[in-house]
């Protein structure tokens, strides 16, 4: 595994975890370049080992609460996280030995290296989803253990601030806080889910800041020998290249706080390219999204449901294109990866799987799945 | 000013409440009938005298926060106030020695009552409107000293629980408790504004308790008598009967959370009653509410603004009419009172005048004005 995260690291981590991303998880780009400022000036930040954690060690959560598409125009103050962490601790009367990863996918991959730099402890190389969901619960720290969202800290720009003790169950504790994120401008820093090192150990999805950083390296190595991305990204998840074509509709509405919609990618024919194992480049493609990429249908058959991993990358450099970039006329590729293994038991399939975002579909599982590089890698 | 409260001081509380309520805060009889439950068990509940407390004692503001209309339908735990008062400690790690009343008018002048016998400590005998308005920042222990709305907490019937520490400012306290208290169902106990006893002398409308109980002791005295109650009511709070009349119309709408609108009022004419001193009986009295009843003019012309209190009690027994319940053809009675002075300076004014509220009127003060009775009365 990766054992620190150095200036050199910051642009493969971004590309991967932008893939990883799944269409949401916001973009890591602007994280990227807050967290190039902080190493600037502090170093390096460590990565532990999850599986070396000592039982009792205490961690924490840290990411941001929010809009996405806010996160774009309103910039950080910078501290957020640090104080919401700060707040946390101040409110249960104890010190965290490291921070662990809310979701590796998307922005969120960059804010506990910014948290942990600043508070001067390491991250712990495991996160809850291995990809990235729209919702605090929908996280394997949660169904995994006994751990519980609560309690938990926001803390905006303005230093704005709220603790939440208790709230019934993790599902009020995503309501509350998204109300709370929403009267702090739709962006707070969050610390949350306090867990000891033994429910780390049991619940995470381990090593996938060091998935992300391998798949960011080897974009970049295609791209540099001018050879074809989306198959490399499709071998460094374990998964398969399912599709390649041109976005020909996008439908897309944003309700209840979600960029909902469906996009339609139509083949490029058969000649364009060798066969491809499932529906390869014939036909159109179309994916359901409620921020993430849900649902994939093939001349309208299902072919991958969530939890299972759907990315769209650009078709010529393997670039990750989430929901709110999907315009008519990008020539993409779609991959499809299994999920982790922690994310597809039962448990977990009423929290992350079809029904969970209101499908009526069957979760049926791709083959293999173990997205995280075992220690050694 | 009244000792304690006893069992039979609760029903003239509940009218006196319910006309200081000036239409809005909520119907004070269900909190009525919880205080019942709570004395008979636990005995009466002593009230303090607010300039006999002591400059260093630790108070705090407790109340219920949401919509009174939910309140009707979603009845309280009981001890959600008691909880909130308690975590609040937890936090700051200080005991209150008192609890003081977030506003007096409507169903909050019964919650201090709650919280303070369910905790053990005595209700100081002042409140921070002299009446009821929408909002936390409405009040005078907030504009009139440096106490602050936060840290405060919130905790709900199924005990979700919430803490802000620090808001940017009290309006922006308000902003992050609303939604907080959206998230739990629009109703929550809540516990807020800690003071010491200095800041209660110097900012708060001292003897509201005692004027809502005397108030209600004249109302129900005037109905044994089957003497005019109205006159009544504008005498005991040093005001004036400004019409009598017919409701006629009234246009509702709940937009932003609140119940806002119009109530048309038609005179019944010269021959009715004997002469009143400003609009008296002929022509329309128009009143424009938010929640509250807020300004009234009679044949076009302004005559009464917030913070002044312009009150509607039915025509025959001087009974509160809350905006919710104007209703086509109800005969009323309409008393307009001097705000408390503490409501009237230009930093008060900018939270409590017309303009707070959105109308291009200016603050014309009725004469008069010490709402509260002294401690000797």
């Amino acid at each position: 595994m990766l054992r620190e995260v150095a200036l050199d690291d910051i642009r493969p981590i971004a590309i991967g975890a932008g893939i990883l991303g799944t269409g949401g998880g916001g973009n890591p780009y602007l994280g990227g370049l807050h967290l190039a400022s902080v190493i600037r000036a502090k170093g390096s930040q460590p990565l532990v080992d999850p599986l070396a954690l000592a039982d009792d060690a205490l961690v924490c959560v840290v990411g941001n609460i929010g809009a996405p598409t806010v996160s774009i125009e309103k910039l950080p103050e910078g501290k957020e996280m640090l104080r919401a962490l700060r707040l946390l601790e101040e409110h249960i009367g104890r010190q965290f030995d490291a921070v662990a990863i809310a979701e590796i996918g998307g922005a969120n991959s960059m804010q506990p290296l910014i948290a942990g730099l600043l508070a001067g402890i390491p991250t712990v190389d495991s996160d809850s989803m291995g990809r990235a969901f729209p919702e605090i619960q929908m996280s394997s720290f949660l169904f995994g253990s006994d751990a519980t969202v609560t309690p938990y800290a926001l803390v905006d720009a303005a230093d704005r601030a709220a603790i939440v003790p208790q709230a019934v169950s993790d599902l009020w504790g995503e309501r509350i806080a998204r109300n709370i994120a929403v009267s702090m401008g739709a962006r707070a820093g969050f610390a949350s889910t306090i867990m000891n090192g033994a429910q780390v150990k049991q619940a995470g999805v381990h090593y996938t800041m060091t998935l992300a950083h391998h798949l960011g390296e080897r974009v970049i190595e295609a791209r540099e020998k001018k050879s074809d991305a989306p198959p490399v990204v499709a071998d460094a998840l374990e998964g398969q290249l399912l599709f390649r074509g041109k976005i020909t509709d996008v439908n897309r509405r944003t309700t209840k706080g979600f960029a909902r919609g469906t996009v339609k990618i139509s083949g490029f024919g058969p000649s364009r390219h060798p066969p491809i194992a499932l529906g390869g480049t014939r036909g159109v493609l179309e994916i359901e999204f409620q921020n993430e990429l849900l649902i994939a249908r093939i001349n309208g058959e299902v072919v991958v449901t969530t939890p299972d991993l759907i990315c769209i990358v650009t078709e010529d450099d393997g670039e990750p294109v989430t929901t709110e970039a999907l315009r008519y006329g990008t020539r993409v590729a779609v991959i499809a990866a299994p999920a982790p293994p922690q994310l597809k038991t039962e448990i977990a399939l009423e929290v992350v799987g079809p029904r969970a975002f209101g499908y009526d579909v069957e979760f049926t599982p791709l083959p293999g799945g173990v997205i995280g590089l075992g220690p050694a890698e």
